[in-house]
């Protein structure tokens, strides 16, 4: 290979890299380092994550096309990897949403577009890496991103150089804002300066816990002085999540925008929170409540018993084994796995595994969990008291006769009485589970978002106190 | 690069070679030796041609994508070549064509569908070089085509194959069909014993101008024992051009099958005939004709005089410069340029260069050809003494008037008045044109079929005689 064409083959390398990052971030897919696995669409990718960034800027080893047995089929190439990552974002959608629209679009296009830009246009998506509007945001100030690599080389120069970046730059556009709330957020925080925070940390020149240490240090100290932008400071500093913008994926997604121009037209989403480990003290949340549900219904925790589990752990594989419910579960484990999960929940504080009778009939297995424990923790602005429910009516011949949402609603009521500080309980049925949906919303949960979670995009059903 | 990556790329460059082949066969774009630039939708793609193929089996060198300097951008990948192509013939097929249907999919499916598919099923779209359809039909044979890179390794080897190969396979294969016709043309020939011979001769094995005259002669003593295979065996060895099967381009191609599955769904098209040279003798065609008009109209070939070339060609100058020409014509080149392109149309006997008058009054350009000698003589199953025509109104204070259609009409009947032998005159406007079309469908010209050109997709319009 020529010069020329490594250089070529790093600069695709960079374009894969930038899809990746935003897909593990809208998902809300929890990265370590090492070998990571995702399943494409039609594709499956494997890719070394060489360094994991809090902000979400994480560096990638080779990235890969691998068969069933993990050998390399194809090096990932950016229109590679943006036709399967449009083919997914696709399939995880509802049919009528705007990104399965004739005329959306695809990311495919994104690719076409952006074939041969380099540095900073190369970027252009990257969830807390988007080096281009970083340079945006920030061109009166003496740098671009390449400038801070080329006078920033160690971790102490880096804090210095963030610190009187704040100072100079970000609190005085603050300031300047006639209308401080999400889209400020998502320019100046997530795409500003967490971006830069993430650049630095990616490249090895500084330590990003350092960095975010020292800017919610200076945002803190700024409160006090200005208790106008007091609500927008502590939402960064303390939020479970922050705003990003999203060119990936989700259902209000165009990929094609109004002028008809080919391009991602951006919409908002929540990605967790760097800030918040440094301010929020973890909140002391009690473990789950066991709520009466009245109306012939009654709800105990599993009981575990024997060498096997005994008979709730047999129930259970029974139900999970039924193809109504392995279809939405997908957990048809056996027996021993389905005993061990089931230990595991009951030993921890994060899910309570229950079996629902109606009447004196088992016909529900139901799991209770507090959401700040659970991968939705990450995925909106929760409460560190709401709590979440799954539910699987194992028995067959109830389905259909209206009972599902009359459980629901019984489950709601019971937790907000058993919990006076819980201010609402959710559910994150997938978004072609139709029925599942409908029986929620008869239920009294009403649908707020779609949120992207690893393996499905899920409607996000709330049910106030 | 570690070897493994090393092979994910050099099969990458295949799968682009593919497409990139299929893309010039299928728009009859002239292939020479050496540097390719072509402008693909939103991409300019460069390709070295190292060998090339008169079967369509070219190989090529580096492939890559370059600004409008030639300066490389990109390595050219699979899945952005073929978003690329996708996007190139959608915008060159008109907009209620199959291709550009909501549900058409695109040759990103087909890379996406592809990727890690090996060998043989690597090349399943070549023109005259799908070796999987090679290896379908011979597979009754002892082997397949890794095995024939085995088994021959010079000229002489590959001539002997050959021979025994058409004996002892493609004769008896011929001779069990039920109906010979284009499918049999398609399957049997062009992607069967063409495209061993292209393989053969990409991979310098042999010399593919002796391998296509050892199979013609074995073609043509076999009419003689079996005449009711005569018609289709005297297609295959003298008609200009011969049955493909199309998978990237035209517009009643499904990408998607009805099934669902997303594949190319082939469908026939024309490609020049590489038998032809060994067995139809350079037909002796006299040069255009000059057609009488009558109805007022007269025409007259255009007159240089002087230094500058004189009025004649001030006026086409004038005319190619405006607008309305322009768009269509694409030939709005400096008086220089036009001066030289008359007199060397002048000075051949492909095509000559007229000026229409109505009345005395001076309003068209018209170029009257022969097919036999123009880019269009590859593109369907033409006659010797085919006749062509382009037209320009340049007097644009007539446009609107139906004058073009009449003179379309007094064109066509003139030149075959002035011709007796000739069976037709062809036109291939441009297939958005749809106002030149229909002057054309007024003036008693059929719409026959849509042809791939280099720049544009044609309809090709035929008045017969």
């Amino acid at each position: 290979m020529t010069t020329d064409e490594e250089n070529l083959a790093v600069a695709a390398h960079r374009r894969c890299s930038v899809l990746l990052r935003r897909w593990l971030s809208e998902t809300h897919t929890p990265v370590r380092g090492g070998p990571l696995r995702l399943p494409l669409g039609p594709i499956r990718l494997h890719a070394e994550v060489e360094y994991v960034s809090p902000t979400g800027a994480h560096r990638f080893g080779p990235i890969r096309v691998v068969d069933a047995e993990d050998r390399p089929l194809a090096i990932a190439e950016p229109g590679l990897l943006s036709a399967a990552l449009s083919a997914e974002a696709r399939a995880r959608a509802v049919a009528d949403a705007t990104i399965n629209a004739a005329d959306a679009g695809s990311l495919v296009d994104w690719a076409l577009r952006s074939t041969g830009e380099r540095d900073a246009e190369l970027d252009p998506v990257g969830a807390g890496v988007r080096e281009s509007t970083l340079h945006e945001q920030l061109r009166e100030g003496a740098w671009t991103p390449p400038r801070i690599l080329e006078s920033v080389t160690d971790g102490a120069e880096a804090e210095r150089w963030l610190s009187k970046h704040v100072e100079t730059e970000l609190l005085p556009r603050l300031c300047a804002l006639e209308s401080p709330g999400e889209e400020a957020t998502a320019s100046l925080l997530s795409s500003g300066v967490l971006a830069a925070i993430g650049v630095l940390g990616r490249c090895g020149v500084a330590d990003e816990r350092d960095l975010l240490a020292v800017l919610s240090a200076q945002l803190d100290a700024f409160t006090d002085s200005h208790p106008e932008l007091d609500p927008l400071l502590r939402s960064w500093l303390t939020g479970p999540t922050v705003t990003d913008v999203a060119v990936v994926n989700g259902s209000s997604l165009r990929y094609r925008s109004r002028s008809g121009e080919i391009r991602p037209d951006p919409v908002l989403h929540e990605i967790a929170n760097p800030l918040r480990p440094f301010n929020a003290a973890s909140p002391r949340v009690p473990g789950v409540p066991l709520p009466e549900l009245g109306e012939g219904w009654s709800l105990r925790p599993v009981e575990l018993t024997g060498d096997d589990g005994g008979p709730d752990a047999a129930l259970v594989h029974e139900w999970m084994n039924t193809e109504h419910v392995a279809v939405n579960w997908n957990q048809a484990w056996s027996r021993e796995e389905w005993h061990t999960e089931l230990a595991t929940q009951l030993g921890g504080s994060h899910s309570l595994p229950c079996i629902v009778s109606l009447d004196g009939r088992r016909i529900a297995y139901v799991e209770l969990y507090r959401v700040e424990r659970d991968k939705l923790a990450g995925c909106y602005p929760r409460h560190p008291r709401d709590l979440g429910v799954h539910i699987a009516i194992g028995d067959d011949a109830v389905i259909g006769r209206g009972l599902g949402s009359s459980l629901l609603l019984a489950v709601a009521r019971g937790l907000l009485e058993a919990d006076p500080e819980c201010p609402r309980v959710v559910a994150e049925p997938n978004v072609h589970n139709a029925a599942s949906i409908a029986a929620f919303a008869k239920a009294g949960y009403t649908r707020e978002r779609e949120v992207g979670l690893p393996t499905k995009n899920s409607a996000l059903m709330v049910h106030p106190r």
